[in-house]
């Protein structure tokens, strides 16, 4: 598995731009690139410079002049992937960068896989696996919170908590082994009464980060929002005041400008995926009809629901909303009076005196989309996250911290009925192991294929 | 015009990727980036370190942690633009990208215009104008002859060859307008015999330029090529057979993919672009229908016509090239017998014989594809691009070459009349003027945005 052949790719987006970047990294990238690469000033060669310099110069195929390049020099360790490493910095023209990943194939340099970048760098020890994968989640946070996480994570907070927790149980893992060495004297010595509190202290924090996931879910893939109403009560209209907000952000800034994601909003640092629920004008039977139910498991899949109603069209507001809290159960409902602009709108906010959640507004007329941005980033929760604490976000490291817990919760219920030693030991062994699995300490071959194979190219 | 205010933009493609490279440039460049820049080793500070090293940190926007990037100092004048310039590289989320020009534009950075980098450089004297001119045509170069002749132009051939015109031509207008001062004296220091060759030399010289325009725009446009023939001829069969070396071409590499250009195709490194001419079917009375009207205007747009037939179906195709021919004039015609697999193809091989470019293929069963390639790049006649021939590329170089040339002209025809030497020197003036254009020695304010504001960002 571990490889040090040289390997290069495209590190920045496919396309034309002024400049494009490829990255050559492992055991033969400077005798590689410097058959091809001649420096302006003959002084200042790959070999010659020191660590982290800019050298300028030409990069050619034979006696054909590819292009004037700025190539950076990294030598190992002091690399991102802990290799001797180069970043070629050429003009953007797609031309170019089929040209220079050529040349670079011809010197038997070979195209990186997907994360093949990351995972030498873990695999060199400059990262672990949770780290790793944290700059995927870096590459693709587009809101203030996903971007926060990842970058906590990639920057070691959650490897040094897990770190923390594997540390003393090992210790005490330890302490039970030697028992089981002098297994028939009878000895103790690990501290029984030590060894229940630690368990206890780590299996609550095991269960504190599992908790933490169905917010970082939630961070990391958008809050799924729920918008319940007839297709009259102005949904789309909704939208579209929540997303100009957006788009105008976005394009205040030339060059930056990405394809919007439609339904999806950026509010207060966070993603709102809006989850369409046409369905609730189809029969006057509101449970009963097959669009309703359709739009009743949608709210099942949210974690917040929008129920919008025309202030100046709908009858009974409350009964409709009672229904849906049936349904939502746990889920917060935000009920949004609409169209009080209108002539014969009625004032419902009397029938809705005991819900805490409720707004009159005009979507229309961009009233009160403020207020209702207001209320989705505090319904959501997330707006006070934590700088210093570690948020799960991650589908493998759930999985993996669950084991744990259960490995963890036989070892507690082992220690609680005297259960021989050399059981608890294995449980507790299982346990560091899954624990161990989140930051890369013990990993299979297709573990990682698996976690660095859906890793963009040149990353 | 001159200004060196600290300028800040995306430079890599819009867009995720593992790497974004945000360009700083300007006089406050060290300060501004400094204020957000933490460098991990404490001693390597932007101001400590030398020019052309990477440096290791983090960008900060207050407490808040934007990204770990890499940023590489250049120090005026050893950077592009002249001035002091950061490139930041950072990881290429497009949230990330947004954050990084925010916080520099927070620091009083202004986000810079199109082209603004580039034309730093040549107000810095990094490069003249068709030198910086011929970085955005190396940037847009898709094929292997655009790009050889941007790169040449970018290389400062051009220049060169019009820097020697000028300086032999200045010295003899310095002397003739030294005979001016001693007018009474009726004195002739500039010896008219050598003047004569010298202006017939360097009108040739001109005059060559103005000539290799024509390749020159086949090579950065593209070579029109008109399609004529029956719908049922094979033609986007043929066209398929040709796109699809392309597309197995460019898919080699991965990551460097573009949306192929339909109808574009690259072949011994130079563009082909086919025209639709659909028509010839509509009538029997070939001439005179309008549809074949518009197809004989598009072979007067077309450098190259392919006269394609169906050997099975067509019964006189001679007598259609004929009408073709005619019209076609100068454009060479690649005649095409397609379909000869068929079991009733007729071989027309006799009634073409006095054709050069004729070929019998079946674009179907991919036979005689590679004949026809090598007979399209053959006709374009661009397959041996000399690499040091300067090829003019550019409208604007094309005018100011006319126009010198035109003045050039009556300078040497008031030589052979012998008319006063003040006449002969403004023409003379007026010649250097308009070469003086092209690399930019004499410039207008709007010339430059004009020709800089058609720039991508952030070069």
């Amino acid at each position: 598995m571990l490889r040090n052949d040289t390997i290069c790719a495209l590190s920045t987006p496919s396309g034309m731009g002024a400049i494009a970047v490829i990255r050559v990294s492992g055991i033969n990238t400077f005798s590689h690139v410097s058959q091809v690469f001649k420096p302006l000033n003959k002084k200042k060669t790959i070999s010659n410079v020191e660590s982290h310099t800019a050298i300028f110069g030409n990069i050619y195929d034979g006696d054909d002049l590819i292009d004037e390049v700025l190539i950076s020099v990294f030598k190992n360790p002091k690399s991102f992937t802990g290799e001797d490493s180069v970043e070629i910095s050429c003009h953007g023209s797609t031309y170019i960068q089929q040209r220079m990943l050529q040349v670079l194939l011809k010197q038997g340099v070979r195209m990186a896989d997907p994360g093949e970048f990351s995972m030498r760098a873990f695999m060199n020890g400059k990262m672990d696996l949770s780290q790793a994968e944290a700059v995927a989640d870096i590459i693709e946070s587009e809101s203030a919170a996903s971007h926060k996480v990842a970058m906590n994570q990639m920057r070691g907070g959650f490897s040094k908590e897990l770190q923390v927790l594997r540390t003393k149980l090992i210790d005490f893992a330890s302490l039970i082994e030697l028992e089981l060495d002098f297994g028939e004297e009878d000895v103790e010595f690990a501290n029984r009464e030590q060894l229940e509190d630690l368990m206890n202290t780590i299996q609550g924090h095991i269960q504190k980060l599992i908790g933490s996931f169905k917010m970082g879910n939630a961070i990391k893939n958008g809050i799924p929002v729920a918008i319940v109403g007839a297709p009259n009560a102005g949904k789309s209209t909704l939208l579209n005041a929540l997303l100009r907000e957006e788009r105008a952000l976005v394009s205040e800034i030339a060059g930056t400008t990405r394809d919007t994601v439609e339904d999806e909003v950026h509010l207060g640092g966070v993603t709102f995926r809006f989850i369409d629920t046409a369905g609730l004008r189809e029969t006057e039977d509101v449970v009963e009809s097959m669009g309703i139910k359709r739009a009743y498991e949608k709210i099942e899949q949210a974690r917040l629901v929008i129920f919008l109603f025309d202030a100046a069209e709908s009858s009974k507001p409350f009964e409709e909303y009672t229904k849906i809290l049936i349904k939502a159960e746990d889920t917060p409902i935000l009920v949004i009076s609409n169209k009080n602009d209108k002539v014969n709108a009625k004032d419902f906010s009397e029938d809705f005196k005991s819900v805490s959640n409720y707004l009159s507004m005009s979507a229309k007329k961009d009233e009160g989309v403020l207020e209702l941005e207001a209320a989705l980033v505090e319904a959501a929760g997330l707006n006070n996250i934590n700088n210093n604490e570690t948020i799960v976000t991650n589908t493998r490291h759930l999985q993996a911290l669950t084991l744990a817990g259960d490995n963890l919760k036989r070892a507690q219920e082992g220690l609680a009925n005297d259960l021989p030693g050399d059981l608890m030991a294995q449980d507790i062994r299982q346990c560091l192991y899954h624990l161990g699995e989140i930051t890369g300490e013990v990993t299979a071959d297709d573990l990682l294929g698996n976690i660095f194979g859906k890793f963009c190219i040149g990353k």
